[in-house]
């Protein structure tokens, strides 16, 4: 998606040790119109699918998904990292290891807003080494749900995780393909066919 | 907000020690078709403020504020919880006590998205003892940016936030306001005001 690796290239910031900030626009500080563009484009891909959800993860998915679920008219359910005393315990949980965070944590959706009769896209903003992606899927498939598809923001493309996901025969899409980044000098190459 | 109470009623769960479960719609399951009702509430009650941003905190105020931004036309910051590797160090930050999880934690938000021009609009979804609240106050102000108003989805109107916050000066809507709740009945009595 051009306008997404416009935006990556102009005010994304490559660090040192494969760290893409994309804090500006994505991630912290949240482009509510990108997001609108996003969310479209998400609708084009997906077109053909019969989805009835999204799904996310807390925090940085919730407001690309949110934003996304107005085009397909559905409802967002976001899965929360750690125990809260509000969930009930009736929950799917997984185990996620945290790239950014470099710990693992526990992830869980409540078994209320999951159930087999849902045709789920899975919306997130990164993907790297796909273990978020993974703990999404498996908290899909407990449920005895279905995923339609996958709609990612950016992927770090010279990482694994989008070959993982795609060798498990996901409907993968995500808007901009990072094939390679330069710390040194802030290069970004983006994989074309994204 | 009517539509708002009304779900509230219809679908919230009221339990022991003054929990108030809205997960099914608020902050778990998100209805987008409220969210978008809800962000046009807080444009028209917010209507006649300069306001340049929206502020909230992760993770359940971040859905709301990106579909209220919509009628702003403005970006959304939001609030982290705990330092991660991906946050430059130029911070404001705040330490905050959950009421939900029985905890203290930092919440932090970068300078660089927060600055002395900024005329804030603080979304939140909800408001108890507003600790979360005054946290998010002190970054706006430690910035030297000014708080326009204040929108929150449910306020527990019988424990002090609302007070300690309207108390300060602020410009504060909340869509419901839970005057009492029954967790033996179920009963839910809203502020005639809200």
């Amino acid at each position: 998606m051009k306008l997404l690796e416009d935006m990556i290239r102009e005010k994304g910031i490559v660090k040192e040790g494969n760290v893409l900030k994309v804090d500006s626009f994505l991630n912290h500080r949240m482009d509510i119109k990108l997001f609108n563009e996003m969310g479209k484009e998400f609708k084009r891909l997906f077109a053909d699918k019969n989805i009835n959800k999204i799904l996310t993860i807390e925090a940085s998915g919730i407001g690309i998904a949110c934003i996304a679920a107005q085009y397909f008219d559905v409802p967002v359910v976001f899965a929360k990292k750690a125990q809260s005393i509000n969930i009930d315990g009736d929950v799917y949980s997984t185990s996620i290891t945290s790239f950014t965070h470099k710990r693992e944590y526990q992830v869980i959706v409540s078994k209320k807003y999951l159930s087999g009769e849902d045709h789920i896209l899975i919306i997130d903003d990164f993907l790297a080494n796909g273990c978020a992606l993974e703990g999404l899927i498996k908290l899909v498939h407990d449920a005895g749900a279905t995923v339609e598809g996958i709609g990612i923001a950016v992927e770090k493309g010279f990482q694994n995780g989008g070959k993982i996901i795609r060798d498990m025969g996901m409907n993968l899409h995500s808007l901009a393909i990072v094939e390679s980044m330069d710390a040194s000098t802030g290069e970004i190459v983006f994989r074309e066919d994204a």
